[in-house]
């Protein structure tokens, strides 16, 4: 008998990629043009030139035992210094260097902080709808994931409900803004109305509530008077688990970093907690290579006016035809009211038209689609007659 | 509260690495020539050219998006196809590409089996003296490191107390041939003789009991006559975890891999329970440009006769000293017998002869330093008279 829970989550695959599998089968049938696969978040435009001319330089150029050699487990520490001088001169805050945890990727940002602070039974809140695998590296640190729908409206947060959804047992609230799935950005009003519920809470049950803000889209904006808060400004306890990933394009290299909020309470207890639990996890360093790109890269990001466009045309159209959409900030996901109560049965209808839409369920919320619109525009375009033919379709 | 034991790992610098800080402060006041550091296991030989011309030349041919994106949660198909084709006709044997999971190193490869196979207060073998942080690994995946040491006249495993040691809660024993710490080999002979005992306490105790071969040395031996058993020949429930980062030099890289044998008895299943717990752990996939680069390097080493060198010269020397040191076939330590009973005064003292040796206490067993050979050769000469001073001191 190996490990039951390893197993499951192993033979278990996402919907996400098993629709993109379907789409590749269904793309060798009907032709690449006529299938519109809006399934996976991998990013379509490609980084910057200056990623790989920054690696290349590093490769010609840095000794090599020193280049690919470990570096400190929590990541050299003038890769970290760069990062904190760029976050602290960006965002007007006061970070320190020395809380800085490099990482492989969001994804590990993650679950070392969740192994981090939780212990057995201890409670993390997520805002629904959210990304899937929370609740998988919740469960694995022995956390219980409580969910706490977000408003139908527009999915921002409904404060009534999540006062009432917090307790002793409270360790943490995930937030993800902008938000995969719904593209949603939490504004600055609404960051200090969540630090001041957390602050009261705090001192109601005599407690420590992090906020585990998890950042791959933060640069994915779209519009000049689009803000997206630096979270430690307003909340001490506040953990960030930034990637690389999703606005420079490099989701295989996995590359990231945890950063401890300086005014975080022990803070210093925490960072090493974070320290312990990467180890006990097996990451023995980020990758150092990417390390050492990164004080060349930051500030830069992929021509983000591709999902600009992408994501102007579709929702444009999309409401035009008569769906309902939550206006998408940021991020490169729009989140689409299915035209029946089941999503599922919605996302199969929509395959008829060679549409791949990824059903809500697995992002904690029934009766929507995700549409991950990081893809050609070309395709794009070539599939705004299957979206009217579908929703004509449900009016017939 | 933090997780506790988080915090523990991260507050417990490990002995090695505080020994290297050690050396870094006493350069400072002594001189770098002066101080002799034998603490860390970092590779001092560059990697073979082919590495980083393969990784300019993926860099500078592959399209961007696909070389940096997201590769399969398993590894690259292609990638896990050009390893197994290289493994089968250096090892005659018959492995399988959709058995391989690409890891982030040997650690990752380590964490991720034990999570996969390990139920709680399921045991793993492991013979002392043996690599500190497979306890760590063991016990946060829910297990328990049980002891035994190797015969103390030459480090090869004591059959007998082994037999004994294996219950009805034995789920695997790791083990790591060439050696971390002593630089044994385990040949064919012992191999075969594990195998036999595992299959017949399988029987006994109607269990499985794998054998985990943690092999980031596999390519560290300095003589020809020396064969490391390729072990899924011999024994069907091994799970191999392979690293490239001593035999190429790539450390800070993390690039390696997890091969479960064809012949494991459920492989397909084993094989799901490491996807499983790679994804709860938080390895989305291993750095996409590293595992391209693997086809084109399969085969290469850093040029190892450096290492030979120092080891034919450090073993020789010291036992004409007078040092008492187990052969080291492989890998780049000598594992010596301390001049007092308590390893950690007499690396204590040697400290006063500059001579910086990691004491045995946190390998699972006293009465022994660790020397890691991997360094500069002409630091290893300069060493040598604080070497016979330290043992006419003892002499005394």
């Amino acid at each position: 008998m190996v490990n039951e829970k390893s197993f499951l989550l192993g033979n278990t695959g996402s919907a996400i990629r098993e629709l993109f599998e379907y789409g590749k089968k269904r793309k060798a049938i009907v032709g690449e043009d006529n299938v519109f696969d809006y399934s996976i978040g991998n990013p379509s435009i490609p980084s910057p030139s200056i990623v790989n001319e920054t690696l290349i330089k590093l490769l010609k150029e840095k000794e090599a035992t020193s280049l690919h050699g470990y570096t400190s487990a929590v990541g050299d520490l003038n890769v970290r210094r760069a990062i904190v001088e760029y976050i602290n001169k960006t965002y007007s805050v006061n970070e320190k260097p020395e809380l800085v945890y490099m990482t492989c990727g969001a994804a590990a940002s993650l679950t070392i902080t969740m192994n981090a602070i939780l212990n057995k039974g201890d409670e993390i809140i997520a805002l629904a709808p959210f990304f899937p695998e929370y609740r998988v590296f919740c469960e694995k640190a022995g956390g219980v994931l409580k969910v706490v729908p977000c408003r139908k409206e527009d999915f921002q947060i409904d404060f009534d409900l999540l006062a009432k959804s917090i307790t002793k047992n409270t360790k943490g609230i995930i937030i993800n803004s902008p938000n995969n799935p719904t593209g949603v950005v939490f504004k600055e009003d609404t960051i200090k109305k969540l630090a001041s519920l957390l602050e009261a809470k705090e001192k109601e049950f005599n407690t420590d509530i992090y906020i585990i803000s998890d950042e791959p889209y933060r640069e994915l904006v779209y519009d000049k008077e689009t803000i997206v808060p630096y979270v430690t400004k307003y909340y001490a306890n506040t953990i960030v688990c930034y990637s690389f990933s999703k606005s420079i394009s490099l989701p295989g290299e996995r590359i990231g970093y945890i950063l401890v909020g300086a005014n975080c309470k022990d803070a210093i207890t925490v960072y090493k907690a974070i320290a312990g639990a990467g180890r006990s996890l097996g990451f023995v360093c980020a990758p150092a290579l990417f390390q050492y790109m990164i004080p060349s890269i930051l500030g830069h990001t992929s021509d983000l006016s591709i999902y600009k466009k992408n994501r102007d045309l579709l929702y444009k159209t999309l409401t035009d035809y008569g769906y309902q959409i939550a206006f998408p900030d940021g991020a490169f996901y729009l989140w689409v009211k299915a035209l029946e109560d089941d999503a599922n049965k919605f996302a199969e209808h929509a395959k008829k038209f060679e549409l791949l839409l990824v059903p809500s369920d697995s992002f904690g919320m029934g009766g929507y689609v995700r549409i991950a619109y990081c893809q050609d525009p070309l395709m794009i375009e070539r599939s705004l007659p299957a979206f009217k033919k579908l929703i004509l379709d449900y009016k017939k």
